[in-house]
C-alpha cells in the first residue's frame, strides 16, 4: 500500500492560480499575537515558512529574494554604512546585507519576534548572522520606529515585508515612506519588495507613486525569479533621496568578499532592465 | 448557491511541485495520432494549450518564451535569411522569427498537424503568419528532413520541442544535433528550447555536452521567465557552428521594426547573464 502525496497549497486569487509543493509533514504551527506562523518539511524544496497561509520562503529558493532584496541597494550606495531592515524576521535580509564589510551597522525591526524565533529553530542558515555585533534585533512596531528615527540617521532602508495585507500593509503607504525619507542621509536609498510585475501592477504603480510623494525623487525596479511565489517572477523596488540613481559601484560588485548563488554584476544590470510589458505601465508614473 | 471553481493542474515529480490554473470550461479535447490535445479557457490567463498533460502555452504568458526562443539567435547571426524551426506547431515562434525582414525563408516542420490546426482555431494570434509568403509548414519526421537537407542550407534552426519525454525526446540527442550541424552554414546557430535551469540540469547539462559532442563549438543558454512552466523560470540554449559567439547586433536589436513585451536588447544581455548557481553547474562541460 502506497502513502498518498501530501501537499501544501497556495491559492493566488488575482492570478486564478494555484502552487503546490509536496510535503513530508508540519514541523510547526503557532498563533502568534499577529499572525499564524507554519513551518513545513517539503520533498524537494527543504523546509517552508508560511504565514497566514502565504509562503513566505523555501530553504531551496529564498537566495533570489534575499540576494537581489540586499546587494543591488548596497552596491548602489556610495558608501552604506548605517543601515536599517523593516520586517525581514526570518532574517534572510539581515544575512546578506551583514555580508558587506562597509555596513557598521544595521537595527532590524519586525513586530513579531516568534518569527524569527522560528526561523532560528527551523532556518538556522538564514540566522547564522544574528549575533553578528553588527546587527541589532528590536520587536517593535517598524513604523514608529522610524518615525523616531533621528534625521538623516541611515544610509539604506531594506523593507522586507510580507503582501501588503495584513501586517505589512501599513509599510505601503505614503505616511511610512515618508517617515524613511526623512530618516535618510543626502543619496540614501529605501529598496521595498513590490510584488510580482507580472500580476500587481495594481500594488507595484501607487506604491512607486507613494515613494515619490514622500519626496523621493527617483526610483528603479528590479526584477528578477522567485519560484515559489506566485507567477515565479517577483521584483524589489529602489528609491533615492536627493539624487537621481546614478549606476552602481560595479568594481566591488565584481569582486564580493562572499559567494552569491543568484547576484552577480551582470544578473544586477539584467533585473534593472525592465521589459516592455512593465515599462509600458510604469511610464506615467 | 455558488459554483465552485474548476482548475486544470500540472504535477511537475521532480519538484515536487504542482501549479494550478483556474478554468472555466475545456474547449476543445482530441488524441491525434501523436499525443492528445487539449485546450481550456482559463480565467486569468486566456486560452491555454495542454499537450499529454503539460501546459504547452497560455495566451497570456507565452510571449516570455516565444520572444527569447526567436529575438536572441536572430540578432545573434550577422546575417539570417533562411530558417528552420522543428517542432512549433503552435506557430508563436514562426510568427515571431517572421517579424524579422531580413529572414528570406522559414520551414517549420513538426510532426503534428493536429497541433497547428488547433492553434489556428484557438489561439489565431500566434498563427497570424502561417500565410506569410515566407513561411512553409511540413507537418512530417523532423528529424528525417534535417537528415535530408542540403549541407549549410540553412542559418538559423530553432528548436521549439516539447519536453523530453513523448515526441519530443528524439530532438534531444547527438545524432539530431549532428544533422543540424551539417546542415547550418559557418557561423549557423541553433537555439533549442533547454527547461528549467533550477530543476532540469539533468537534461540541460548532457544537451550541452550533445551538442559539443555534435560538432558545435561554443554555446549559450539564456534564462528569462515563463510563469506557466514549473517553477517559473525557464531557458533556451544557443550554439554556434565554427566560431564561438561574438556578442550580437545591438544596433539593430535596438531599433526593431515591431513592438515587444519582454525583449530588449537589455533583457538579452541579462539572459545571458547566467546566475552563479547555474554557471557553477555548467563550468565544466
Amino acid at each position: 500500500m502506497t502513502e498518498q502525496p501530501r501537499w501544501f497549497r497556495e491559492d493566488c486569487d488575482e492570478a486564478g492560480s494555484a502552487f503546490s509543493l509536496q510535503i513530508r509533514g508540519r514541523l510547526h504551527q503557532e498563533q502568534s499575537p499577529y499572525q499564524t506562523i507554519e513551518v513545513f518539511e517539503t520533498t524537494h524544496f527543504g523546509n517552508l515558512l508560511v504565514i497566514d497561509d502565504f509562503i513566505q520562503l523555501s530553504a531551496r529558493d529564498n537566495f533570489f529574494y534575499h540576494e537581489m532584496m540586499a546587494h543591488p541597494a548596497i552596491y548602489s550606495h556610495a558608501n552604506p554604512r548605517r543601515a536599517a531592515i523593516i520586517g525581514g524576521g526570518d532574517c534572510g535580509t539581515l544575512h546578506e546585507v551583514l555580508k558587506h564589510p562597509e555596513i557598521e551597522q544595521v537595527t532590524q525591526i519586525d513586530i513579531d519576534e516568534r518569527v524569527t524565533r522560528v526561523c532560528e529553530r527551523f532556518f538556522p542558515e538564514l540566522c547564522a548572522s544574528n549575533d553578528d555585533p553588527r546587527a541589532t534585533l528590536l520587536f517593535i512596531d517598524g513604523i514608529r520606529w522610524m518615525e523616531e528615527a533621528p534625521a538623516g540617521a541611515l544610509d539604506i532602508i531594506f523593507v522586507d515585508s510580507t503582501d501588503p495585507i495584513g501586517p505589512g500593509e501599513v509599510l505601503f503607504s505614503r505616511d511610512f515612506y515618508a517617515a524613511c525619507h526623512a530618516a535618510l542621509g543626502e543619496g540614501g536609498i529605501i529598496v521595498q519588495q513590490s510584488e510580482s510585475p507580472l500580476l500587481h501592477m495594481d500594488i507595484l504603480r501607487p506604491m512607486i507613486e507613494d515613494m515619490r510623494g514622500a519626496g523621493f525623487r527617483d526610483t528603479r525596479t528590479l526584477c528578477f525569479p522567485q519560484p515559489t511565489y506566485p507567477c515565479g517572477l517577483w521584483s524589489a523596488t529602489m528609491a533615492r533621496k536627493g539624487l537621481p540613481f546614478d549606476g552602481f559601484r560595479e568594481e566591488d560588485a565584481a569582486h564580493p568578499p562572499f559567494a552569491t548563488q543568484y547576484y552577480t554584476v551582470d544578473t544586477h544590470r539584467g533585473a534593472l532592465a525592465l521589459p516592455p510589458f512593465v515599462a509600458r505601465q510604469l511610464a506615467d508614473v
